[in-house]
């Protein structure tokens, strides 16, 4: 999909050798093909992009319901992530993983704790990540950041390719400005980028400007963070000044707009920030905010959002919106001469859609029925690297009655919140 | 889903006599029943409520996006319409009321034109419907109320009860003060509501000040419309005096949240129309604007909306949120004495949602996961009046198949667009 209309080829069928796309057209001579994949009838694509997620939230999952952000985070999700074992963590990912390919997404950026369960998850499903730790700052804090870059030592490049990992700083708000700059000495000199939330709510803007005088973005600047290829989440509070920052320094930006609306925080304001040059894709955050791992419902939100915002049907067009979940979320995690686009020559990271619901009849404009009318159940087949994690929507990576299972009997204990204990603070406005 | 709580009840049976709900209770006796239903694992939920559609348009599905309302309407879709045959309509209907259905749809309030077709396509389907004839004025308007009239007569209880019929005054923009009083009057004399849509976009509002010294929803109340049970449809700009206008008149609003974001004319406060008292339903609009028929994700639109808006999580908390799509959405078109909720006494119009999904797990909160969570791909068994119109997802009632075929068959030539033939015109700013 490029440019101001989506390319929709008809009748055409896509050959994979070697995990990559090796041709495109209308007839291709199948006769040495080891598998044949029926598609007929239904829409191959590039599987969706997911440019921040914190992957085995999904087992906090509805716990915590229309409460303010500082109530969500510290009276609920902090002190429950304290009760997480490494186990908890591997089928917790197990569980985000599941959806996720079930919902078409074949490439995620996490950002959570104990990254060797989430890198096992991932290796298993046959996904493609890439992994950050979560980092906060204080006591421990270069430990901590040592621990990390033996992750990245270890895991980077590792499932053949499919798992790359950058460090992964909080926020300002949970680091102090010498260790981001820590964190950007570590990545620039173990070549690593980095992925940080950015300007999530204003009261972090502003807490910024009247600590440091300088915005979020500004402080990870200054730090030297933007030096190295960086995923800024959210970004939902740019100030004067910080458009250009990350322009100037190709940070992406992974705009949530589910959980963001949700927590009525704010949300990217996508269609300034493209129309400055910063690349934008979809993330769905964690599921305890979200509460799913849908990249297709929040693309549609976001389209349908930056409309409402700007008050133009014309905002966000569909090729254009579309994108953002494909094209776009590849350039934001730094993977864009890889996945993103069904091209010859690209990984073979794909999704096969039906098209025969009432819900796409007529096909007047097939991208606008993906885009506006399409779910994620309509999604039959996921293939990452030419292997196939899905097919006519039966999992054959993961064992989701066993997941779900595992996740069912962990879920109670994981919701006790025990007094004074807590991963971290979230200031109050 | 009562008060501020949803109310989940666990093992527990329903029982159905005579298309209604007998009891409701951990153990039934069964050994009379004629008919058993496994809803082992499911979740049992009132039908939801369409406030507010043009069931045909999914016929138009696609055929025109990111362009403006005025352009949308005067270059698009009234040429288009001019197209439509009675057989078009039919089918069309037939399109729109198999997606509802398996959307968990099992009430609609329409308004389009021949709706004579789309209640040959209602009683067909075995769903619940308001129909209303969409009536403009200028030459001819007395002739067409006497049809609609006639229609009402014909119609109005017809399908054992399950249709119901209003007048449909298409707005105060292309109906003249004195139709809309002469429709009022008619209303008045035969007992029947009315359902019109007012103050979609500020442009509408801006102009009838202008031309009129009254607001639409003005317009309406000074030519007697809201003296009958009244349906008005969007109210994204209610202006001073509006609110309280549509409170003390019982009027009852079908907020359509993707169409108006979507066209990004504006959207219904439903926060601050609920806190003034007016009660406030969930309408799908035309799909040739949605694009879709799913209740479920515009509730969840809107709950999100709302929270953005007011930058509060508080706002429509969960069950709030489900109450429109449900129990205010049978009080907006005056049904809530048999149907919104599931109780003794209520007609049988009931959906069967699976809980098994990935994306359903864990279930700490099954009201929280419906509303945030499911997709219409998870209702498993559609029911109205006790009679079962989708049961594992298959279609009892309608031959879809049949259905997409004659659709198909009918889209290229619906979407010619012959010069100086249109419905009407809708006015530029």
């Amino acid at each position: 999909m490029e440019g101001t209309r989506a390319v929709v080829l008809r009748d055409h069928q896509i050959a994979l050798i070697g995990g990559k796309i090796a041709a495109i057209a209308p007839h291709i001579d199948a006769g040495l093909a080891r598998e044949l994949i029926d598609a007929h009838g239904m829409l191959a694509m590039p599987g969706l992009v997911n440019c921040h997620a914190h992957i085995p939230m999904g087992m906090f999952r509805g716990i915590v319901e229309d409460v303010p952000v500082e109530e969500w985070f510290n009276n609920y999700i902090w002190p429950m992530e304290t009760n997480l074992t490494a186990e908890d963590v591997y089928w917790g990912s197990l569980l985000g993983l599941a959806e996720m390919i079930e919902n078409g997404v074949t490439t995620v950026a996490d950002h959570y704790f104990m990254p060797d369960q989430i890198a096992r998850a991932v290796e298993q499903s046959g996904m493609r990540a890439v992994l950050a730790e979560a980092l906060f700052g204080g006591v421990g804090a270069e430990q901590r950041l040592a621990a990390s870059l033996e992750f990245a030592a270890q895991y980077h490049g590792s499932a053949a390719g499919r798992i790359s990992v950058v460090l992964g700083p909080h926020s300002p708000y949970t680091c102090e400005p010498e260790f981001l700059s820590a964190v950007a000495r570590a990545a620039v000199q173990h070549k690593l980028g980095v992925h940080i939330h950015l300007s999530e709510t204003l009261d972090q803007v502003e807490s910024s400007l009247a600590q440091y005088g300088k915005t979020p973005i500004g402080m990870a600047q200054a730090s030297g963070l933007f030096e190295v290829p960086c995923i800024a989440a959210h970004v939902a509070h740019p100030a004067h000044g910080d458009i250009a920052a990350l322009s100037q320094h190709g940070v992406g930006v992974a705009c949530c707009p589910k959980t963001s609306m949700k927590l009525g925080i704010g949300v990217a304001p996508v269609h300034v920030l493209r129309s400055s040059g910063v690349a934008v894709g979809i993330g769905s955050d964690g599921a305890a905010s979200n509460n799913s791992y849908d990249i297709l419902e929040a693309t549609r939100l976001i389209a349908l959002l930056e409309k409402h915002t700007l008050a133009d049907a014309r905002t966000l067009p569909v090729a254009e919106a579309l994108g953002l979940a494909t094209r776009e979320g590849a350039r934001v995690l730094g993977l864009a001469d890889r996945i993103g686009t069904l091209a010859v020559g690209k990984q073979a990271d794909l999704l096969l859609l039906r098209l025969d619901g009432a819900h796409h009849t007529p096909q007047h404009d097939i991208a606008a029925n993906l885009l506006y009318s399409a779910r994620a159940a309509d999604i039959d087949t996921v293939l990452v690297d030419g292997h196939v994690l899905m097919r006519d929507r039966r999992l054959l990576t993961i064992d989701k009655a066993q997941v779900l299972g595992e996740v069912n009997a962990r879920s109670e204990r994981l919701t006790q919140r025990r007094t004074g204990k807590r991963v971290q603070s979230y200031p109050a406005a």
